[in-house]
């Protein structure tokens, strides 16, 4: 092979690569307003923690996802999570499933339709030392969520405290 | 440090390895019938599928994860999925959750509550080549259940044939 050749496909393929992080990182660019947080990389690959249904206003179904620190706390009962905890909470449209629906042979199916919103809580204990050492923060689509208020999140999770301001508990393996 | 010492250390060492893996294998043990599938190993820690709810007898909320080759395989829209793809469904049951219907002021959130069983989609299109290439298992605290007669399970799954007989699709990244 002359080396011309060779060079050209290195070229490709460092360009390739190239192309492959930016559009990988499209998404982790902008910062959510207040607490400065971007979208973690992986997020969506990140380990459940637990599901959850929202009825009413939000209704959704959703899913919490923990980095390793998160899962490695949670499993070893550890409180307060450790610096550099996130936690993050998918959420879907609550969408019936006609095709379940079909083979149970009722309506009783409820699946994931389109993505409503992901946030993110932020474990740094100096940085966000106002708000329990928790950061947050809302996007959808990849941006920042314009209609998040971000300031009424802390407050709301003040009743759990005790478990260091976190709602969402390890959901046993079956 | 003596000789025996150092003996001693390393029969230790490797009894106490030996033991950490009995003790890790202890749920992976007993195959389920039929088509004699064991539980696979870290499959709590697999990647996101997606979520759903059951109403009706089964009453639950669930998450569907899949092996590295399975979410490959969805994310490239690959049908039918490679030899070695493994699906799993953890279900728990549907409970309401006071905790959070008192923040947000009203009966509207349901959380995962103890598991009811956790199935899993093996792929293996020469081994299970009489049930489109999948077969079925259903596990109960890490025991085959008894409960569950997996001949069931194929017949249910013939109407999504399009999709491989997988009913799950992978959900959107919020």
């Amino acid at each position: 092979m002359k080396r011309i050749s060779v060079l050209v496909m290195v070229a490709t393929a460092v360009c390739a690569i190239a192309l492959m992080t930016l559009a990988a990182s499209r998404a982790d660019d902008e910062a959510a307003p207040i607490f400065g947080i971007k979208i973690p990389p992986g997020f969506r690959d990140w380990k459940l923690i637990s599901v959850a249904h929202e009825e009413g206003n939000l209704n959704d179904l959703r899913a919490v996802l923990g980095n390793d620190i998160a899962i490695k706390a949670y499993r070893e009962g550890k409180l307060p999570f450790p610096d550099g905890t996130i936690i993050t909470r998918l959420a879907w449209s609550y969408v019936p499933s006609e095709e379940n629906n079909k083979v149970f042979g009722r309506q009783q199916s409820f699946v994931a339709g389109p993505p409503t919103n992901v946030q993110f809580m932020v474990k740094d204990s100096k940085k966000y030392a106002s708000t329990g050492g928790w950061g947050f923060a809302q996007f959808k689509d990849g941006k920042p969520d314009g209609k998040a208020d971000l300031n009424t999140c802390f407050p709301c999770h003040v009743p759990i405290k005790a478990r260091d301001y976190v709602f969402t508990q390890y959901a046993p393996t079956p």
